[in-house]
């Protein structure tokens, strides 16, 4: 399946300004990109990057098979519009899953019970209400990323008679936003996953205290 | 299966002080908690009640047959002790299950995910490192739910010798605790529910603003 993945490639990741630099947050982002095209070429589909400038998907440090895998496009235009661009929209016309780039907890079996879904619509809701990844096998459905998303992404269903399944994933309903979001990547990244080790690298690690969790780094508290 | 849920009966939800009374979470706390019974018991299993305080079951207004198959204990014991007298101690012994009482968007579907799990140890994390629901079956697993009770039941697991599985569950990651959480009871609340039909009685709704969702309550920002 064609496996759309809208990247922000000039300004990433603003929220995370508090405890990240502009190259930090540029490096953290190509990191998590980089982990959620390994998940969607292990899980046996091809990545369609989408980005907002220009891009070097070689630069990203994926296995061999994964940049060979990878497509990539420049799109300036606001992400809802990209995406509509590219789903379908003919009857017969092979489904298209569309998955955020800061879905740093991706596996490809989390990406497989989206792809699987037997729905006209398939959808992984994050937190707050926001549609983290979709599968669109309908010709009449497209997107509207403003606010509420996964309710509206459910109103536009019904409107145009598609049947909707939601996805019950932890990990894909995990979109790396804000500070304390980063505890989510060290707590559940994995040995190969970039996104950790490039966290580690700017020196966060996991704290206790007063009984809850935090990503610190070198000694202070971030998140 | 026997599933244990504990429940802090005294004080409960703390956290969520800034925005309900200690009367609202009070009675927030018993609706989700009335959730959650049910879900359990839709899913074909017992729920076992283990309070910190006399609790009055019957007042949580959940339909008959879960009212009829609830059991109730009150061991005001902390919550690690209080669960590790409920596992299982013997080989052979029946696996028992443990779900916190504020996993408000628990459904049947995504408990049956955490009963059928293989291992002998199946975890559904929570949002930072915790434990939101397990199940144990395995006669030398005890749980710890201090700090980063994830991982540290994974480390426990390695331990004895017993094989782990991570449920991966958006609905049983999403334990209700903060301000911030209100907002998905709201969206993912069902018609049925208790706990988003008490949240609309204390006067809360979903509002867009800034490209966020937030749950406010009779006009004002609360979460």
């Amino acid at each position: 399946m064609r496996v759309v993945v809208p990247f922000a490639a000039e300004t990433p990741k603003t929220r995370l300004e508090s405890v990240l630099s502009p190259a930090e947050r540029s490096a953290f982002a190509r990191a998590m990109l980089a982990d959620v095209l390994r998940a969607i070429v292990r899980a046996g589909h091809e990545p369609a990057v989408v980005s907002t400038a220009p891009l070097d998907l070689a630069a990203l440090e994926t296995p061999g098979e994964v940049a060979a895998a990878a497509s990539l496009t420049v799109d300036d235009r606001p992400l809802t519009e990209a995406v509509n661009a590219r789903l379908p929209t003919d009857d017969g016309a092979d489904p298209v899953a569309v998955v955020m780039a800061d879905l740093a907890l991706a596996t490809p079996d989390a990406l497989e019970a989206l792809t699987t879904a037997a729905a006209d619509v398939a959808i992984a809701p994050g937190r707050g209400g926001g549609t983290n990844a979709l599968v669109v096998d309908h010709p009449a459905f497209r997107v509207d990323y403003h606010g509420l998303s996964y309710l509206d992404h459910r109103g536009i269903a019904r409107e145009i008679g598609a049947t909707l399944e939601t996805v019950d994933s932890f990990r894909l309903g995990s979109d790396i936003d804000e500070p304390a979001d980063l505890v989510e990547v060290l707590v559940h990244g994995r040995e190969s996953d970039r996104a950790p080790a490039v966290l580690r690298e700017f020196g966060f690690e996991l704290e206790r205290r007063d009984g809850r969790v935090a990503a610190v780094r070198d000694g202070g508290p971030t998140a």
